[in-house]
């Protein structure tokens, strides 16, 4: 174990049991100062900016890789709205959620406090580092951030104006720290500390979770992939089911919430399936199908059985015809990533029933699957979306990064 | 990779999907049904039970530890009752948590889903496969256990009579499934099963528990152990403080919520150690105090520093003199374990402070450490108790069983 990552661990438990007293308004003003600060050291933030920028296009970086490592005035802009917007969030931190009378006069309760110390350990956008530390402080916990290694200069000089902005509001510096270094093996130090580090997220390609996954030794939430469904009825509107479905599509093809395959009931197959075809095809969507889709939609190009379970993240979408809506819920069980499933009906026993069978973390009825999103869903914020069951289950908001302890008044409870 | 413990599994996997979606009634008329299937099954079981104690007696096992493998009348009766009891129990499984309207008017909520399958890893005592199975079932999971190999023929005889009646109420055998096999490669590839097994809860000694931490590839939910205290406060109530403390200590002193470490303010300490160690004395507690408690109670023996640590589990305390409740919240975070903490006051201010400061699964005012337990503190029932702060902290009932799933409720939204 290298001594300087042990010691990044013992300093976060610490500063992030301060953190974990500290009250809402003095969150809310350390975040607030924090926007101020990136504003103020908007000159530092380009010149370190320019260095990593410089080191990337040297290795050779292509054009999207160099987009997302590039804090523009557009991404500043949003890296200061992000902090002043968690700023004004309800503080989850001491809320207590249910309380309860015993028959024997105890008072009991449960009360949200932090988690403690959280571990982000991400790729290129240097923009985590300030979102994801701005929601770790308002929910009290601690954050030890491990970036990627081409956003090095970017990360070591947004994390110190940040670090200085706690010391300015009284709080320990330390409770934001970023791993000083680009060595890999020190990640892997990283993944040991848990008893220093309550939880791992890591945020990226599915090869950086799964190392983090493989080696970590605190509990890790994550996500791998969104292989996202839409079932169009055969009680749909097929005017909505198109709306929806292009807009799941191609709102933005390249996330985790985009639609990967429809499937559509044989009822409807025939007057829904040219006509959707058509839409996709003005939008550059390649279709691949089942055979009865190739039958509706000639052009349609023979979806093989990788198709089905493809995250194409792409102008590419898979199409099965399916026999009942039983069939289209056993697909989305058999191929799918639990990530997020539509119906399109206006039938209510289906949709009642798709809603309480389908075990996805999110199960839209007659909306874009491109809503599971913290903050589309009304969180407020977002440090990720879990597709694990444990702890949190789908977008991950403020609460999800606190824990709820509980609470007992008394006044002289004996246990007999 | 055992082809036979890949297959649990896939099994597992498949019949948990289908418990999932049994209502309330169902599940609560198969359990019902198992309290009937074990009264029926008692000259079976006591058969198999027979088997065990002989080759555990044959092997040396001490009284103690044979007690604990002995299905005698009183432990069957408490398996079945337990199996009632979780039969009337709500369904957690359904509940939808929350609902809100965004402005584009999706209405979203959180529906409480089944965790899908739970592996139990357990030592000796066989009622843990009767007890945990029932909890599992309730909220809809799948379970797969692992019980100690010297209780293999009692935990056979029982996981069958299980597995029997769930069959016979029309659902799949396969939610319970016993690893077969009291072979140790058998775990190992068990803790591999992270595609299966959405989570592992060990029960026993500290020494299983690190086993299946340092093994287990999906997430575990565990605790290690209590080292709990009682703060008697300048201003406590003396009579209550040692009515609780003596409570806390001996109610049942073998248990990780039995206090091990008592810390007393100096102010009050000349008037309340002295007789509250005449009171340990009479039932057999051997107190380890610092000089301060040693001068106070002469025959006290001297606490070294590993005695602040210890989980005793036994009758024997650790007695510290403080200066102020702060200096009580810290040793609670230096030495503790974040179990369960209390503090005798009647001081308002305190009480309200120590709620919100000590970070432990269990916080209480004015009474006893006793307390943390899932019966007690009204959660219904208790599959263990969490000290690790993801997803579960402190007494897990059928709540911490489940997850949930965000809904979404449209009318044609989409995302611009």
């Amino acid at each position: 174990m290298r001594e300087d990552i042990l010691s990044l661990g013992k300093r976060a438990r610490r500063a992030a049991h301060r953190m974990g007293l500290a009250d809402g308004t003095v969150k809310g003003d350390v975040l607030a100062r924090m926007a101020d600060g990136l504003r103020a050291g908007q000159s530092l933030i380009a010149e370190a900016n320019e260095k990593d920028l410089a080191q990337a296009s040297e290795r050779g970086l292509s054009g999207a890789k160099l987009d997302r490592l590039r804090i523009g005035g557009k991404v500043l802009d949003e890296m200061i709205a992000g902090l002043r917007e968690v700023a004004v969030l309800p503080d989850p931190v001491g809320e207590i959620t249910r309380m309860w009378l015993r028959p024997n006069g105890l008072r009991v309760g449960r009360m949200r406090i932090p988690l403690g110390v959280i571990g982000i350990i991400y790729e290129s956008r240097p923009n985590v580092t300030v979102d994801a530390a701005a929601l770790c402080i308002k929910a009290g916990n601690g954050v030890i951030l491990r970036g990627g290694s081409e956003a090095f200069h970017s990360n070591v000089c947004l994390a110190s104006i940040l670090r200085r902005c706690l010391g300015e509001a009284g709080l320990p510096e330390d409770v934001v720290q970023l791993v000083g270094t680009t060595d890999r093996a020190a990640v892997l130090d990283l993944l040991k500390l848990e008893e220093y580090i309550d939880v791992m997220i890591p945020r990226g390609g599915e090869e950086l979770i799964r190392f983090v996954c493989d080696n970590a030794r605190m509990p890790v939430l994550k996500h791998y992939k969104g292989v996202c469904h839409v079932y169009v009825d055969e009680l749909a509107d097929l005017d909505m089911a198109e709306r929806i479905c292009l807009n799941s599509k191609v709102q933005r093809p390249g996330t985790c919430n985009a639609m990967e395959t429809l499937l559509v009931h044989e009822a409807v197959a025939g007057a829904f399936l040219p006509r959707m075809a058509e839409s996709f095809r003005a939008e550059g969507v390649e279709l691949r199908g089942c055979p009865e889709t190739r039958r509706l939609v000639p052009d349609c190009r023979e979806a093989v059985e990788e198709d089905w379970a493809a995250e194409y993240l792409d102008y590419i979408l898979a199409v099965r015809v399916v026999g009942s809506m039983e069939e289209a819920m056993e697909h989305m069980a058999t191929y799918g990533s639990q990530h997020t499933e539509a119906i399109v009906t206006r039938d209510f026993k289906r949709a009642h029933r798709f809603i309480r069978e389908v075990q996805s973390s999110l199960v839209l009825v007659n909306a874009s699957t491109r809503f599971n999103d913290g903050f589309q869903l009304g969180l407020g914020a977002e440090i990720g979306i879990s597709t694990s069951r444990l702890h949190a289950f789908g977008p991950m908001g403020l609460e999800e990064l606190t824990t709820t302890k509980f609470i007992a008044f008394g006044d002289g409870q004996l246990r007999s």
